[in-house]
């Protein structure tokens, strides 16, 4: 025991006690919002509690390259208690919020009460598959370490299987892979599932050409990255091109089945067989957000995210703030802000000073997103970039895509070794991380074989 | 389809089709005597399959660092395909060997037959829990990734529960690991929660001291590392004290419970309240040990493992060959060899030196371990070696144990990022992949929160 800390202590299965000084501020999720509004507090005379139901903070924009094999989870994952250590007002428990009570100003946990101040939730967004729920275990989406590895086994196990096929119609569909929507992860996916068939393993197998490998990215708009420049769109399809991705835009998901998927296009309805299907088309808010509009009566969009203030706060209890990916932010245009990482670090940073301003009797403004630009990377070299007066594309985009995202990993060691994946990867085209992870079917308890 | 491969291709669920040109070789097992059966057969006019349920070599000597979060498991993994690349006479298939028929001289996949005109049988041991299969899921033993990774979200779930337990005793149980059994596994595996304990995790908590942890490491032995001799378990159990790991010689497990470890040791019978508990005691042959008993008669010994004959091939069975773990090969004291690296290499490579010899009307002769020496580590910078004449222990040691581990791992990628975690984990005892992963409970689906 740590002296003095035993009264800051708390149950498990009881209420768990009050902080020893100042405004106790919860803080629910340890993403990129969340961190960054516990950041902003460290110097300000709040006790904070950092709740996530996972030890890690996750850098979301990489986990396609965990999905492809050619990062570890640890490589784009920080401990939270490791990035937070420092900060002494801080402490981070594992937990999983499941309700809220605004009037009694508690989060209500799996296992216990915890009373707040402030509360900021930075929940996140989850998959959304609009009305077929159905979809998600054939067609699976990533947000997660797990989604990530679940993805990487499937990738490389149709590889597997093609290489033991029967017949020619089962190895061609062993070998086509869709990827179902083309925002930034989407045509990153595609584009490393490309890369991978078309140098990564090419001289890996026997009875197989993996650069025969099928990669269709669906589209419902009509350009990949509707969110950008047109002409980025235009630099992106001829990268994926290059990669050997087909894209289909103008096209809509009718059914998805064991063997295929149906689509709709202006020129009517074609059908593709297809092992592995992969989702990033949709997500919605995290259930959070629907306990606060149900307990707060707050206002949630289409997408179930919770409609905040121009400071973030909920309409109504200026205790509650809502940041990152689980707010909708109005802007001109009704599209609310991106559910993109420099939002969220934005506004989690805004709130923690917000919050320190008002302790301090500070007058307080409202959140202005300063748009830094966007980035989407196809491949290996290939990458667009929209920095407002300047757009560019190719190697140029890419190495500033590298340089930022290996900036903001949290951690110096990740850093190192992302660099060195990627640098040995550039090299050698190789990922290292191609493993079939989870217990694989038919294997006995105790005994390998 | 690359070009004339076809014939070679072969059915998930039919037969699977000979080998296009001489003697068909399967090896089952892709670990370290697989592997180098299959090497050394990479000029020889032989049609080599490795079979293995796993698409990867595993390199287990540092599997306890990926349960303690010093290592992620692509670092000690190598895609057997990349591996073999280069290899053209052999083919690698992702497949589970469920029978053998000596008959026919065929192995029976879960999905299909397939021919051997040669097999080599290298499919190692998993745990073994004497009269107690049902400690198993209290007290997991580490073989496999998927061990790796549970254990690893045991330990820091143990520490993250101790920081949210309501009373002292029940902290105190979080914070008690036990180890069972004291071979270089247990031995390696408690030195590195001491260390996760007293030094990484130590600034890591509000409400606990990590160094407040007990760990406690059990034998039934009069000492550590009983099969070294009795200095190095000296110098060992000295390294083991400094880390603050309890050593219990003598002492045998009872029982398992929910909540308890019951020890019995000369001087009676005593409890220890434990949340984690991992098994380290013991390994039997993995179940094709059982099928080869039971199908040719073959010996087992009291740890399921196959009895082989001088050449490592099955008495009476020429045609057939046991190497690595799996294999029991004679000694003057009866142990038969260990069941390590060293031992599994050389006889995969004995094996394929003999196969190619026979097919070229060679002399053969029988085999021979060359015993180069033992290691173990303790923690970050202590260990001991064996090397016959040498004996040393503490830093040199290690530096030796560090440079032999990191010059056996497969594939250049992975021995520069273990070298990399090596020296920032040395410089700030840090352990980067201290990842909880698997759905962690009351996850709803689709949405996170």
């Amino acid at each position: 025991m740590r002296e003095g800390a035993e009264d800051r202590v708390t149950g498990t299965s009881s209420e768990i006690s009050p902080a020893s000084y100042g405004p106790r501020v919860v803080i629910a999720g340890g993403g990129f919002a969340g961190l960054a509004a516990a950041r902003a507090l460290a110097r300000a005379a709040v006790d904070v509690t950092l709740l996530d139901r996972r030890n890690y903070h996750l850098f979301q924009p990489l986990l396609y390259q965990v999905a492809t094999g050619g990062l570890s989870p640890a490589d784009i994952s920080a401990p939270l208690r490791a990035v937070l250590r420092r900060q002494h007002n801080v402490r981070v428990l594992l937990a999983t919020v499941v309700d809220i009570d605004p009037q009694k100003r508690q989060v209500i946990l799996e296992d216990g009460r915890m009373p707040y101040d402030v509360l900021v939730l930075a929940t996140g967004v989850g998959h959304h598959y609009f009305a077929h729920p159905e979809w998600e275990r054939r067609a699976p989406g990533l947000k997660t370490i797990e989604d990530a590895t679940e993805i990487r086994g499937r990738i490389l196990r149709a590889f597997e299987n093609a290489e033991r096929a029967a017949d020619g119609t089962e190895r061609q569909a062993l070998l086509t892979f869709v990827v179902i929507g083309a925002g930034p992860t989407g045509v990153e996916l595609a584009g490393a599932v490309g890369e991978l068939a078309r140098f990564t393993l090419r001289r890996d197998f026997r009875a197989v050409d993996p650069r025969a490998a099928r990669i269709v990215l669906i589209e419902g708009a009509d350009r990949v990255l509707p969110s950008y420049r047109s002409e980025l769109s235009e630099a992106a399809r001829s990268s994926l091109a290059r990669l050997g991705v087909e894209v289909s835009t103008d096209t809509r998901v009718e059914a998805i089945d064991e063997r295929r998927v149906t689509l709709r296009t202006p020129a009517g309805v074609s059908e593709i067989e297809a092992a592995t299907v992969l989702w990033a088309a949709g997500v919605k808010g995290s259930r959070l957000g629907a306990v606060l509009a149900r307990r707060t009566g707050a206002e949630l969009d289409g997408h179930g995210r919770v409609k905040v203030a121009n400071d973030c706060s909920l309409p109504g209890h200026e205790e509650i703030f809502v940041v990152g990916d689980l707010a909708y932010f109005a802007t001109a245009d009704d599209e609310g802000l991106p559910g993109i990482a420099p939002v969220a670090m934005q506004q989690g940073r805004f709130v923690g000073k917000l919050i320190r301003d008002r302790l301090a009797g500070r007058r307080t403004r409202g959140f202005r997103y300063r748009n830094r630009g966007s980035l989407a990377v196809i491949g290996r070299a290939a990458a667009v970039a929209d920095l407002g007066a300047l757009r560019f594309t190719g190697y140029a985009a890419w190495i500033l895509w590298l340089f930022i995202h290996i900036m903001y990993l949290v951690g110096f060691a990740n850093r190192v070794l992302v660099l060195i994946q990627w640098a040995h990867g550039y090299l050698t085209r190789g990922r290292g991380a191609r493993l079939i992870t989870g217990r694989p079917a038919g294997m006995g308890e105790g005994a390998d074989d």
